[in-house]
């Protein structure tokens, strides 16, 4: 919803972040809805760009992480904002922070491209966080938390997301090449799991061409 | 406005704050406006109690943080949100957070009565918060300091040494197998990459058997 979309971008620039991605809005953009409760943060602060579809939306980032507002039964490392923003400040990684429409969150199909999973802390008797309040939590935690001195180690930072999609496309794609789903209602939540657990590693770009070069061994045998 | 105090005490409710002093509201309290706007946290987690004057409605407390969105120049000791969490949390003082209305805040003579004032770090390009945000604000540094935070679901523990070497010698015997390693003498710095990335994922067992199951699916078909 465009006013949605607005009170986030507002939210954002309070903490100076600028890089807004929004997937397939529901309305036209640009939208004077979204900019009359930006309150200016769309003109000249914040930058929307208009996305088909998540992983289209991800291509360039090295990291991203869901925020829902309960855990889920998975096996992803959920993390608190203030774990989050460690993790950003300390890996110098550029990372994506993905959130769900107002009303119904992130689906478990989103979930399928982000690495890790983010919740807020709330009360567990009264938890009602709309989507800007989202957005203000998490840009108030990295800006309160940057400061200089942040000393980023020296590490590969992971893969571009896209290269990420590549290898598992085509690991999906030998996969169901060699009969590999056998129960084909299976086959969803089967590719959710092996992506849950391969993106847990982080594969750097070397890595990556290394388990590419896997998988080749195995197809050009075929 | 009674929209604004319903949203307040809907911030105040997601970080279990329940004591809510309105000195002198604007429209009559009760309020069917408010309640509309708490989204449940008017009937019974948050009460609202009405004072003429702000002295009357702290007459109670050890200690009060003016909140304001800007630094003022006066000789007062200004406190972050942190800072002045670790001081409610670390004098065990009976604290109240004061807040102004919507668009004006406090005015010089409300500041008389506080102790400490507190400012928000935001953009200085860009500082756009409303009364419910810096609630919330305050709700969630509050409710982040005092606690585990997040309760994290059980999770799976990785997979014993045992069934992960199984799973290394049987791949890369299936990788040799395959012509994979073309340079004899970088096979073994290939195969320590292999297992390092791999590692790094914490696989457990479940997930070991998918990724067993995935070998079998190219190892059969050859």
């Amino acid at each position: 919803m465009p006013e949605n979309i607005g009170a986030a971008a507002r939210a954002m620039a309070n903490f100076g972040l600028t890089d807004l991605r929004l997937v397939e809005p529901r309305e036209e953009w640009p939208s004077v809805e979204a900019e009359r409760n930006a309150a200016g943060a769309l003109e000249g602060i914040v930058t929307a760009r208009v996305f088909d579809t998540l992983p289209d939306a991800i291509t360039d980032l090295n990291v991203t992480f869901a925020t829902t507002a309960r855990t889920r039964d998975m096996n992803k490392q959920i993390f608190t904002p203030h774990e989050a923003v460690e993790h950003i400040q300390t890996s110098g990684f550029t990372t994506g922070l993905i959130f769900g429409p107002e009303r119904t969150g992130l689906t478990n199909e989103d979930l399928k491209y982000c690495q890790h999973v983010l919740t807020f802390p709330v009360n567990p008797d009264f938890s009602s966080l709309n989507l800007a309040q989202a957005v203000l939590l998490m840009g108030y935690t990295l800006y309160e938390s940057a400061g200089p001195g942040v000393i980023k180690p020296d590490q590969e930072p992971p893969a571009s997301q896209q290269k990420l999609e590549d290898f598992f496309l085509r690991l999906e794609g030998a996969l169901e090449d060699n009969g590999f789903y056998k129960a084909p209602h299976l086959k969803e939540s089967i590719q959710r799991n092996i992506r849950t657990m391969f993106m847990r590693a982080d594969f750097t770009d070397q890595e990556l061409s290394t388990l590419q070069g896997v998988l080749s061994a195995f197809i050009q045998k075929n």
